[in-house]
């Protein structure tokens, strides 16, 4: 690949070397940065100099006249000029967010809406009209769009999503459709989720991220970073067997977790509940059924994650999408599975916790992404 | 950690680049080794001479007096001088092998008897004895054995095999308690059975292997690397759960993988078919029993490869052990149910192959790990 901004490639390297140390470190000084980068400081200096003025990096404390890069002070993500955008398109909604430098969220837009069985085409076009809305906010706070990143609910590959079996869509070339005029990366809702995790959630470098919603994802973090498999294609947890003659799911095999924990089986099983909200609202009041349904996907998630952890080696399993409110009824059955299954051969069961993110996961993982592209490799969006 | 050796840095660590770049590009021109390595031709001149002095390198074709480093003349790994052995204590066999440092098998040693429930000191006092016959055998081929690796199936940390329930072990000093005199490395079974069909069976970088025994493990290779998980503890496929309601594993779960598939299953529903051989003995003979057998371990085997491949993402999976010999009978019914369970969601299936390795590939790894440890650094072993 060319960058389109011509530049001295050690140049920006070093850029790269000084915004990933500031991300890494936090506010530091000069002195500090150089002792940290090798780099010296009058190298250091010109960098954060060049850094400030595109606007990627700021001084802390009140900078007065004519004392920028005095001793002492110390510089920042600036959270001022750049942005990144992240998008989502669910089963039953859509969503961005508007993420800054310094990683503070300006602005987020969520609509429910069910997408199944509707043209992609028309779908992603909503999703611009979300976007747009986004890029105006962005405009109107100085912030410039450096990028997006779109997560969408099944498998993906050069900007195509491959298929999603529970919205009928296969060979969808989504970022096409989506229209942005930046440039936009495809990414699989569940490993985006669990990068949001990583980068946004209650921490932690190994974990597996579940991803409950209509379908269930998984995006697996080991060390730190995200594990893709050979194709990119890992994480699909959804379709774990969990009762090899059980009944008949969208991805064509039969008994999968989705079609025992997906968000339509706890619905259906509870007194086709019609929403999340209502389910939760009838397990606050001790709904036997509601209560009973949550148990058997919970059976269900113990099984799959028990295969999991003994395939993967995990520790940490981070509930997300609509596991999240549902945990306090979903994990001590989970816990009860794992504890059962899994003690001769790990001296502890992971443990289980509950996203703190709200839904908003995915969109957080899409726009960190560009926001950490921009922060390896600054120098293709200084000013020209 | 301090090497035994004093040595100059920068040296130890070129001695090995020069050792990885004949191990990678085979036999060369100390020309050739320099370009590729970027070192210049006086420096790969003084190294390759230390090494073919130490005996891990050697020069190709007639060696003539006085001829030494002449131009033309291509360095090779030598088999000579360093040789390695693996060790493996299996439920049903011990095994050893001796490798040199060109990877060449020199001596192998299989004892086929039942361990389980035998002491663990009493089983390993019974595998130092042939790795003592190996250790003899490479003095007499006048070889320095650098080191072992120990197979055990069971995960490990720390030289200690945590748990084995089909031995009944648990918490096992293995290393110690096999006592060898040269510094021994422990590992899984299945891993590095997985890094033997990566290093001497049929190619690939990425893969499954899969390690059908009494115990059923697996070894995930990615991008030429093996997946450790979290604590080192993944691949443990003989406890994916293929059917939730099944039969008590001695796991402490129910109805895992191994249950349905591991060799006691297959050898029961064959007819309490007495070995192995006696099983291929009748499938030859299409025995309907034994077919039918075969029948059933393959589908769950099926399911429990739908599960790993949907969550790990795999183009290539490499049947070993026991499953080796099988693979006529069990490939094609495996092959039906990935194909019906993966349609939809992978464009391929993943393919199926038999490992060439014949039941040496833990021994050949656990030896292989020790000869990547001695290229990789070399000076350990060179002499004082």
């Amino acid at each position: 690949m060319t960058l389109p901004v011509r530049h001295d490639s050690m140049r920006a390297r070093n850029l790269g070397v000084v915004l990933d140390a500031v991300r890494r470190g936090g506010p530091q000084t000069r002195a500090a940065l150089a002792e940290r980068t090798g780099l010296t400081k009058s190298t250091v200096s010109k960098l954060a100099g060049d850094l400030i003025e595109a606007g990627m990096l700021a001084e802390s404390g009140p900078a007065r006249a004519g004392e920028r890069g005095r001793p002492g002070v110390e510089v920042v993500l600036s959270g001022d000029r750049v942005a990144a955008l992240g998008c989502e398109v669910n089963v039953d909604y859509l969503a961005v967010c508007l993420l800054d430098l310094a990683q503070r969220v300006r602005f987020t837009r969520r609509r429910g809406q069910d997408n199944r069985g509707k043209p992609a085409k028309r779908v992603l076009a909503q999703l611009r009209t979300l976007a747009v809305e986004a890029m105006a906010e962005a405009r109107r706070l100085g912030l410039d769009v450096a990028g997006a990143g779109l997560a969408v609910s099944g498998p993906v590959a050069d900007g195509v999503l491959l298929t999603a079996p529970n919205l009928g869509w296969r060979d969808v070339g989504a970022v096409d459709l989506l229209g942005l005029p930046v440039e936009t990366t495809l990414g699989n809702e569940a490993s985006l989720a669990a990068l949001g995790e990583l980068w946004f959630g209650a921490g932690g470098q190994d974990f597996l991220y579940v991803s409950g919603e209509i379908g269930i994802g998984a995006g697996l973090v080991v060390g730190g970073e995200l594990f893709h498999g050979t194709r990119g294609l890992a994480g699909e947890l959804g379709h774990v067997v969990v009762s090899p003659d059980g009944p008949r799911c969208r991805c064509g095999g039969a008994g999968c977790l989705e079609t025992a924990a997906g968000q339509e089986a706890i619905l259906t099983a509870a007194g086709d509940v019609a929403t999340v909200a209502e389910l939760l609202a009838r397990l606050e009041n001790d709904d036997e059924l509601a209560v009973k349904a949550c148990g058997e996907a919970a059976r269900a998630l113990g099984i799959a994650l028990t295969s999991t952890v003994n395939l993967l080696d995990l520790d940490r399993v981070v509930l997300g999408g609509i596991y999240a409110p549902l945990f306090g009824w979903l994990a001590p059955p989970i816990e009860r599975v794992l504890a059962d299954r899994l003690v001769k051969l790990r001296s502890t069961p992971p443990t289980l916790t509950a996203s703190q993110l709200g839904g908003q996961a995915a969109t957080l993982g899409a726009a960190g992404l560009v926001v950490h592209q921009v922060l390896a490799d600054p120098t293709r969006f200084l000013p020209r």
